[in-house]
């Protein structure tokens, strides 16, 4: 059996390591927050004390972090991952990270003799829960085989967008129109019942024409349309404003990095901040209806 | 067999009322372009010489017109359609106008003992020649019901959006977010080529992923991805970008005038009418690419 | 003594016909309020009970009124200025409406044998007390001349910006870029203020650098950095954010009709409009501010 | 006589140290281009042949860097200028870097026991050449005294900003607020322009009412407005567009790192890359009128 090594026990990776638990795989992890990692033991995974014990003898190890600094830390720090795990390791990051740090860590593994690949995700902690996320994966195909049986157990779709960085750029890209489709849907729903239009009558017309998109189909926006939806709960739970933030700065910054014009992009970004600003930060993204409403 | 008269024969109007014919009806035709009324004439429809001589037998009255003060004109002006129609006829407008005329010119032909739905199409010429427009209808449900027979012939799917005026707003609501998620997806795509991604393969990960959007499914703004759009044509034929300001146009006004907020929706009206002004405004409308793309 | 006419008495048609009273003249006045008319009979003036015994005797007839449609009605309107007023008569409309009707207006005035010039104002209510308006004129130069020693008697300084309807598009540019600026103003410093910067030295540094602007000089928008102005005292008084956003909305109609470019201005109209939609509507346009920072 | 090391001989240090030179200065020179040294060198300054030597001796020392990476590599890199310099110097960085960096390398500095203050300037290659550069200080006022008498040299104003980081604040906050007004001239006269005005009656008529700004005073955009800058050069000289982007992208930095709303801030900042994008990077920025004009 595969010998994995997980580190980063968040709200993501936590259900992504039971679900490897569930599949048969007996997971050696690791998080800086003691508590996670005695959780997991308790379903079985066998608890490490650090990066060095946690990756030592593993096969595969899978990082999910929450930021660049983190993922470079984890990887490039002294006496860290990259010191500690076995020469010809398939290494497998899964965090959502800037693809210029994602192609400089990879740089370095490749370098020391390690496989890598990035393979961030999409799907939220409840795609992580039902093991449906959707892979994102930037780097050689070879490596990308290794990695598919154990990415199955934790995703249903699995995507290779090209060279190392691909699947950070892909990742950015995708969440960049994903804003602006929630905001623009934001703002045609309002619009219309800004003059008289029932939401659900005109969430149908738009879901069936040209206007059709993803959060149309399963993410709609205005409180009352769908059921199940953060906007039918008061915006909680669901894929945070804080985050949509996060990935818009990255989007931000590649674009500026590679001199690409971004105008509803920009404004995206911009509209995000500011709703955070104004205390929506914890709040489900598809709350940007809020900000475009009358008060 | 319903006496039917059909108003303006451009480049939408002419088909529509040619598939009129093929279902077997005799349409009386009028625009003031002689050209267009022998053209269907010699297809069986039988020439009106003015508005008066079209309608004065109709049971229905279809009119295609491209702006608001055409379709006020036709309706309201001195000894128009209002004045000869006979009372008791049913009015369609499938012309794309403001839904503040479309409510004045329905009031009025209402007070008169008229019934008349607004039923503003979408679908481009492709979808008017082929018969399966999507009709976006505002008026009363009875109306509507009397309307169906006869829309069903130029169309595939008919929606009812509310009152009279509502099939323009939610027209008006859907161009808006289309527009917005065209210029996203170019922004998108863009952005992952200039990072060295395949627009291909990217495009096939936002199709699946959240970004998805009526764009990325049937109308890729990048060329080469996508055979038999415009996109893999320069940009020929399709939804030209004036008529794209114009909807944006409509739906500024009717966010100026209902106090709504459209962040995403006003820069995109600007951009477009900046990709107009560089000369593209007889270009298909995902040529927006091009305004994004480094020269 | 010139025979005067003034039409439109309202917060700023008030002020303006009493500083006409004040240093000498007997303006014949009308508006629909009779209040108004009421109050400035009691300084003097001769009140008219309508339109045509208001202008049949003048030499000069100035209107202030509200927008577009009131000056088209009281010009074109049936039985209104131009059937009543002597021929020859100077027409001078001290109104902010669209370049467009000004010069419809314009055009009809002068075919019938009246001079005419637009002559839009700005400096405010205060500004119309104190007679230091600014006239932003449009049409004849011997027109202008002739109405200058008038105008003198309201405001401080005259500007001929071109032919007829060049007032009303100079004022438009002039009001479109004040909103930009004061925006870019009010981010500039919260901007700073969010990184620990006293508001006071910042504006003192941005006034002497290359930011510097007219807000920053006379107008700034932060509460408590300049004594005596809307910002220091709650946003009250000052040039109301529904007057700016009915400016803005002229300034997107014209930019819209010439095919011109607005990206900024753009931006400023949905942001003014969005201010206005939270409430601010009868509040100073400097408090765009608490649009910007942080709740 | 103070003795001064200067480190950086760009367009702008070359001048800067030349003007110490004229005021009887003899500055120890250093810079990664060994002809600029001995440029100065000829002009009477003393060469370096290393930051070491620059900086052993010196009772100031100025720097004058490209960004933000240059700085932190110049005072913290290894065997660099915090291990060399004296104890007690007064450390000047007349570079525009980001604000957190300025934070970061003078924290180290007070530190290790010296003086430290951010100085960045505008006035550009011509404000340096005549010695009228201004300067914009963040740190303690005692130090701010200290480099008074040799910054009035190279400038003409001096203002304090307020703590360490604090100079490059303002000056970011300027700069945005620069482009903003820049941008919204350009509008502005295009504006104009495209319905008719006469560009200087129009600069004329903004630049005395509530439109003024720094631009239309001393760098109007429109090319033949003003005599003598960049827009009737064919946008030679000036303040390049690219700079103009990389100061955007420090106020976006500082922007998001703050939680700040900057709406038009950021939709300038996605002008300007755009517009550097198509070509204009090594143009001045009031060349942005070009990316607003029609073709």
């Amino acid at each position: 059996m595969t010998k994995i090594a997980f580190i980063g026990l968040g709200n993501m990776g936590t259900p992504m390591a039971a679900n490897l638990l569930k599949a048969g795989y007996q997971p050696v992890v690791y998080d800086i927050v003691p508590h996670t990692v005695e959780q997991l033991a308790e379903q079985g995974a066998i608890p490490a004390a650090n990066v060095s014990e946690a990756v030592r003898d593993a096969d595969v190890v899978i990082s999910m972090l929450p930021a660049s600094q983190h993922v470079k830390e984890l990887y490039l720090g002294d006496g860290q991952l990259l010191a500690h795990a076995r020469k010809g390791a398939l290494l497998i990051d899964c965090s959502t990270i800037a693809p210029a740090t994602a192609k400089e860590v990879a740089t370095e593994a490749l370098g020391r003799g390690f496989e890598m690949i990035d393979a961030p995700v999409s799907g939220g902690v409840g795609g992580a829960v039902k093991g449906v996320l959707t892979f994102i994966v930037g780097g050689n195909a070879d490596s990308l085989e290794k990695a598919r049986p154990i990415l199955s157990v934790m995703g249903q779709k699995i995507f290779h967008a090209g060279e190392i960085g691909a699947g950070q750029t892909a990742k950015i890209c995708n969440n960049m129109l994903l804003a602006i489709q929630m905001t623009g849907t934001a703002e045609a729903l309002n619009l219309g019942v800004a003059n008289q239009l029932d939401p659900v009558a005109l969430s149908e017309i738009l879901k069936n024409s040209s206007g059709g998109n993803w959060t149309l189909n399963v993410y709609n926006p205005y409180p009352g349309v769908m059921e199940g939806v953060p906007a039918s709960n008061e915006y909680e739970g669901g894929f945070l404003v804080d985050l949509m933030v996060k990935d818009l700065g990255l989007a931000m910054e590649t674009a500026q990095a590679s001199e690409s014009r971004t105008p509803l992009g920009a404004l995206a970004e911009e509209l995000y901040r500011g709703h955070s600003t104004a205390g929506w930060g914890r709040k489900d993204f598809s709350s940007i209806l809020k900000a475009i409403e009358k008060e």
